[in-house]
């Protein structure tokens, strides 16, 4: 006799809470500090138990059925999230950053039965023409008056359907600057196994961690962050939206130990007024994510004594998959490997491809990275043809990014495998050569681009944010003969006061090619 | 598209050596103290590279063929464990407390194609007839010589092959005094799961763990030791066999932070010489299994400022699937819950239900208790009449073990349902009577049985060792009176040097009713 566990319901399915609760109800679990002091596990699992018979008495949501949410981070969305994973309702947080055309077509696709809106986001939420699915429709005053005369209202007692690993838990919306953004169903198995693999990568160093929750919920990173921590039984403050005064004093108020963030949050932080006087004693360690973090970015940190390390993953793989583990390096050595994303974690295997023939590389050579983990995605909602373009025979993940790995295995990414640009037969990586170009002191960012060329097809031109007014293209360009292959060095320079980023705070590539395009 | 995860090969399944040498090359992660200096994790994947690929070139051994082991705790065996952990191979290990015939029976039902053996069990091995399966036979020699001309000097390149965590990775055999030994096939899904489980449900503070391996490795407890601290990250050190003396010795010299221990092993520490003047200020606690611990026991551990807490699991289920969360709490509080096996780990389910007719039983009533967690195991190995009897529908597991819950769901044991007599149409668990009296001062151990009675069918006999040659049947008669029902009370005494045991420390229930029938 054989039980296929990813397929038989269970009763810890999802619930976080409940788990959490059983084994330690009275520590500190989470922190909003705009709603209040923080509430122990105990509370949580009580507010989600609650939330949960709300789901299902008053709303008679069923397991499956989608919440969609446009809101912020706040201790509300946290219960729903709690909730959901205990009744199998599907919760679907919609990015406020959209217009309200790209919300509509995604809540199309959703078909919610619910609908949960913030008040700070009334503005929006007016503009939308909810589906005809939408059969409830709740709005969140700022001092959370309905949702304590709502959910917080239902019978406390435990709102737990047994589910299987492979039913669905959230619906996560991606997509870059182009093209129809991708909704990607998360399945209980993807969160479990990600926290998991997060908890045993890190030697379980979760459960006295205080984190602070930088990313939004309405990326996959943002439950991500809190999932793991909150499994582990440690403690995570949350604040509505990432701002750079608000996070420096929260980190001395709260005592946090660690945060993630992409690069653009450490700049703004570091350049924060407050910066030089905030308190950053309890501050254990920083994960970059989101794309590969610049040694100029990290430097300020480090010069307080704070390791940064990288970290990479992506919503269809993970959404961690590959962590520079700093546990029992001194700081040069984690210093020394500020390029790499580490080693894959615990629970994920890699492989480099030929984006050409699909066939490894050689050790060293750069390739497409590939991922296979427990803790991958089954495929885009309604989507089979770009599904199959991602999630390959046997398991794995194309993510699109190259990269490489060194004699022990430590990965560097190279750019995206569609960001690259030929130049006279060359393939080239905007990312590689941006990394050099922000490796020069007085260079906050750049980005590189292929401009047309009469002799070579292309050549690189590069966008470039100085924050020393003497950096110029002579001084760039000697610096670029001394790290880049010929081909790869920026023949087109422009400065600009600020990088062109998407919605999502990635460089925006196709404006950076205008950019590059008309200033010839 | 949705993939199947248990059935989908991946490199990491079974790869502990090697993920964690990825993560933690440099961390101590064994010492085997009568063989040498600790040795990191990148020392310990290398051995377990080489040794897999003897396992494969030397031996020829295909995934799903078995290894079997007479041979006590001692570094080769964790290098053969890591190895079989990555080809694939099955690690059979015998108890070297079984006699020849019973020894003879498993490795006939096991077929191994290999079977290695221990210098210091050369009488046992020798009287042995092995089966014809065995094409291969190596004998370890007490200084290593032939592990070091053999499993180590084979090549040092990766010996990993994709398993599924279906695949089989271990045979344990199980079994008590009764009837033929069972033989559990243990999967990687059942070890990874553990692992995670153990791991999760302790908040991750296994990897600055200092842990000393106290239990056979023949049983699955030991292994059950080691993987989540090593999955961790974190530090085990291994003893060849239990001593009482040695351990204690342990404990200072390897600033030991945890141990595991059956109650037997605890009195024997306690009662050592050493005991009193052992320098015990890196062990943070002790986490009791096998059975109930008495407080008795747990005293003179809780009185050098050592919580002493409690867990519950067996082969076929997890093997752990209770524990006492101590995190957070104080010493107080962690006593007040000395009888409980604390609550069901993260990822465990559970059930208390009527032993005749498998209904949930009211909160609070005894009933027989059942799990259910990704880490049951399939079945016993061609044995599906007893593997019904215990692996039921929706994946639960009929442990055989009386269980109350409380309020807040932690669980206490109430005794083996197959070692209830009825008296007068009562039923009694013998080991909650058994508790009841080993909490008495004085009295060591205590073992209870239905005795017959002309009017009731049977009344409750007690043998009971003593440390206080006071202590008689008045006095025990009376703290039973205060703290038993009638009938629970024991009418017959006898008092004894030593508790008769079984082969592995459990009490001999058979021996103790037969001592009480002949003392009428």
């Amino acid at each position: 006799m054989s039980q296929d566990y990813e397929q038989l319901p269970m009763n810890w399915v999802g619930d976080w809470a409940g788990r959490r609760a059983a084994l330690t109800p009275d520590k500190p679990a989470i922190c909003d500090p705009d709603a209040g002091p923080p509430l122990t596990y105990a509370e949580m699992n009580e507010r989600a138990d609650r939330t949960g018979q709300w789901l299902m008495g008053a709303l008679g949501l069923k397991p499956g059925e989608r919440v969609a949410v446009l809101c912020r981070n706040r201790l509300e969305l946290v219960d729903l999230y709690l909730a959901c994973g205990k009744t199998g309702v599907v919760l679907a947080p919609l990015s406020f950053r959209l217009a309200a055309p790209e919300l509509e077509d995604l809540l199309a696709r959703i078909a919610p039965r619910a609908f949960l809106q913030e008040e700070a986001l009334d503005e929006l939420a007016e503009a939308l023409t909810l589906p005809d699915s939408v059969a409830h429709r709740l709005r969140l005053d700022d001092a959370g008056g309905a949702w304590q005369r709502g959910p917080l209202a239902a019978p406390a007692k435990p709102a737990n359907r047994p589910l299987a690993m492979r039913d669905p838990f959230l619906y996560i919306h991606t997509g870059g600057t182009t093209g129809k953004p991708k909704i990607c169903p998360i399945s209980h198995r993807q969160m479990t196994w990600n926290a998991i693999d997060i908890l045993a990568t890190s030697g379980g160093a979760l459960g006295p961690q205080r984190e602070l929750v930088t990313f939004p919920f309405f990326h996959v990173g943002g439950w991500n962050t809190l999932t793991p921590v909150y499994y582990a039984g440690g403690y995570s403050v949350i604040l509505r939206q990432f701002d750079p005064g608000r996070a420096l004093a929260l980190i001395s108020e709260q005592g946090i130990s660690h945060f993630g963030a992409v690069e653009a949050m450490l700049q703004m932080m570091s350049a924060h007024p407050d910066f030089a006087a905030a308190d950053l004693r309890t501050l254990e360690g920083i994960t970059t994510a989101g794309a590969s973090c610049s040694e100029t970015t990290m430097r300020p940190w480090v010069a307080r004594d704070i390791p940064v390390a990288q970290s990479y993953g992506l919503t269809e793989g993970g959404p961690s998959n590959f962590m520079l583990v700093t546990d029992g390096l001194d700081a040069d050595t984690v210093w020394a490997q500020r390029h790499s994303i580490g080693q894959s974690m615990f629970h994920t295997d890699y492989r480099i491809t030929d984006p050409e023939d699909g066939a490894p590389v050689k050790p060293g050579d750069t390739g497409v990275l590939e991922v296979r983990s427990p803790h991958a995605f089954d495929g885009y909602l309604d989507d089979t043809g770009r599904t199959a373009n991602v999630l390959k025979p046997d398991g794995w993940i194309w993510t699109g990014d190259l990269a490489r790995a060194d004699a022990q295995g430590r990965v560097t990414l190279m750019g995206r495998a569609d960001n690259v640009f030929v130049s006279g037969g060359e393939n080239i990586a905007p990312e590689e050569v941006e990394r050099v170009l922000t490796d020069y002191p007085g260079v906050k960012a750049a980005a590189v681009a292929g401009v047309a060329d009469a002799r070579w097809g292309q050549v690189p031109g590069a966008l470039v944010v100085r924050t020393d007014p003497g950096v110029d293209a002579r001084a760039l360009t000697e610096h670029a003969e001394q790290h880049l292959a010929r081909y790869k060095r920026p023949r087109h320079w422009r400065f600009v006061d600020a990088m062109p980023l998407t919605g999502a705070g990635k460089i925006d590539r196709k404006r950076v090619a205008n950019i590059l395009k008309q200033s010839e």
